[in-house]
């Protein structure tokens, strides 16, 4: 049950002109799902994309990143959940070619203006033969109207499709941009076992829509943390198809620069927000802040300590207020001359620590209370300078460890 | 049920001359239950400590930092359980103070020539006044054959004591290495929520003590982790008595330090790998072992990260041959120029990955036969250097999250 996760309805995901999805079963992994989309884009569409920083890296991030380098515009990505490609070596790569060789002849483009992801389990030969073969079905699903069964063919250990739409206005005129996303488990600051893909109508150039892609990244997929496991396959695409007439945004300094990565952005927060609702075994959405201190990095630090504690992690999901563990992680983030004495705790509104220990105020029932939540925030404060981050994590139950040792079987 | 780990029998204990150890119930936490273990030197011992970098460490913990810089030897510990005395500012000071001062008069010695322990529960209040009432009682207690009851008085979420000796001859006298640990949770490579007491009657100068002790806890309680979580409490400590006669060791020259140092090791390391046979929820004792890098440093990167990684452990506890999140956790382990293609994996004998992907000569049931074993040795060749390491983990199971969801109630 994600917690707190309001799945949109299929009619609320407004089409972007210029942007077909196709669904099919290709029977990757298992029979009777849709384990394959095709996303075909008009001409004219401008892409940008962000990848895992896994050295591991899979087959098909490192051609997203080769054919994203070529001049020649990107007509259409290729998506198969049941395998991940990675761990694969030269054969891997050889299979991801093929796919995109063959889903290139369909479309009558070269094969390095398309864009293939995988998702699913690590270390395995890719069947791209069933791959190729359903492509023609995806091809023949292709339609604008088609986000929802987009966002459910993409889901691995996902319990409920992950995609919401914002508008905006550009110089008087409406823009759409929706996006979707899967991940629930391997989800790490940088990025997550995700795949995310969001576009829009507006018209944004190749530079422009890469810095606008950075800066929602940073503050949304790369905020969030399940499990501290970085995957082989995290991609973040965005694309800009144009169709909807508004003026070109060629650089961070057009008027409507601010307004349609305000937007992007909103979108992409909600779709790693939703990740972590939908974390593997989540029963609590958590929010760290870290506030005072002197850098973003020492902010984040420990932020993270805290969100990557099982410990603390197993301390939200039984409800009980064991905070101890949450000073013991601030202390061991690696910030060696933090003052613990200036620290102030927070958990939700209540003043749980300060100078170096426990508030003589605080009572167990009040921390008690804030335990009982289902969303609950934990702020830092460090007193020592004017930075602050955000990360967003959730509970470690019973569940995660029985989907993660029963995932392959 | 810890794995494989045969409690040593306490007629094993060898007693270590000068080393008397007194046991109480002082109800810190929990009536009926040995909580409270004092411990006695005779003139001439020396003692050399190591201590958690947590920027939260326990009162007791700047309290033995400030008592062993002190030239007057030290002339008793005193340890609790159920109150880990951390997070608690300076009230928890003063009351550290107290039950040193109240031991020093009992003894007729200095305040500062008593060393304090703490474990359990942060940032609650330490009961002192139920610690100093049972003084008396764990004073009347000390003897040097002892051990068994010292091991069971300092355990918290551990399930068995863990104690064990070593002997070996110095100069032809033979000398007795007795140590014993507590830990099962919080146990992370700077060191563990440890306490490890290890004592001989050999006599060792302060320096030259020191010297073992780092060494020794570089290769044991720094090489071991459960869950990441580095405690406020984790001390080690090492006592020479003297009391066996053999000649005094005063520098690393000294003829005899090589052996006396590789018992204390030994000691350590069979303490260091039953915590972790006794980790929270273990359920198999695994080996990672990380070979031809560059650096120690960058080896002990990629061992904690295979260690650390949640999904990794879980599939261990399941028997489940998910080897690609092995390579997962390599490929993030943050070395930048890593080349993956010529990184092997070995699973026990079984050459599981090469040249960027799996060894087109694996077959899963060899995987599989591996993973039903309850000692498991995960084996790295990274190729591009000669430094290596090893370090000892556990699996994550159901039983983790209960304990530490449970450890309060």
């Amino acid at each position: 049950m994600p917690v707190n996760l309001v799945p949109t309805k299929a009619e609320e995901l407004l089409p972007v002109k210029g942007v077909a999805l196709g669904v099919a079963e290709a029977g990757v992994r298992k029979a009777n799902r849709k384990d394959l989309l095709v996303v075909r884009l008009a001409d004219g569409a401008t892409v940008a994309g962000v990848f895992t920083q896994n050295r591991f890296c899979a087959a098909p991030v490192i051609l997203c990143k080769e054919h994203l380098a070529q001049v020649r515009p990107v007509r259409a990505l290729v998506v198969n959940t049941g395998n991940a490609n990675a761990g694969t070596g030269e054969d891997g790569l050889a299979r991801a070619r093929k796919s995109c060789a063959e889903l290139s002849a369909l479309l009558g483009c070269d094969s390095a203006q398309i864009l293939p992801f995988s998702t699913g389990v690590i270390m395995e030969p890719l069947p791209v033969d069933r791959i190729v073969a359903a492509l023609p079905l995806a091809l023949a699903d292709c339609r604008e109207n088609n986000w929802a069964n987009a966002a459910e063919a993409i889901m691995t250990t996902d319990t409920v499709p992950k995609a919401c739409t914002r508008r905006t206005k550009l110089g008087g005129k409406s823009v759409t941009v929706t996006g979707m996303a899967k991940g629930a488990g391997m989800i790490h600051p940088g990025m997550a076992t995700m795949l995310g893909f969001v576009a829009t109508d507006a018209a944004v150039s190749r530079d422009a829509l890469q810095k606008m892609l950075a800066q929602a990244t940073a503050r949304s997929f790369n905020r969030i943390t399940v499990d501290g496991d970085t995957s082989t396959n995290d991609s973040f695409i965005l694309i800009a198809t144009g169709a909807a007439g508004a003026s070109a945004i060629d650089s961070e300094r057009h008027p409507d620069y601010a307004a349609l990565a305000a937007a992007v952005t909103e979108v992409a927060v909600w779709l790693a927000q939703a990740i972590i609702r939908d974390g593997e075994g989540a029963t609590k959405f958590i929010t760290v802040q870290v506030q005072g201190g002197k850098t973003e990095g020492e902010c984040s630090q420990i932020a993270y300590a805290i969100a990557h504690s099982p410990l603390v992690k197993t301390a939200f999901f039984a409800s009980d207020p064991n905070l101890g563990r949450l000073l013991c992680a601030i202390g061991y983030a690696g910030i060696p001359d933090l003052d613990v004495g200036r620290v102030k705790l927070y958990l939700g509104d209540v003043l749980v620590a300060t100078d170096g220990g426990r508030n003589p105020a605080y009572r167990e029932e009040d921390g008690q209370r804030v335990m009982q939540q289902s969303e609950i925030t934990v702020r830092v404060e460090l007193a020592r300078g004017a930075a602050e981050t955000t990360v967003w994590t959730c509970d470690l139950s019973h569940d995660y460890v029985s989907i993660n040792a029963d995932y392959r079987s």
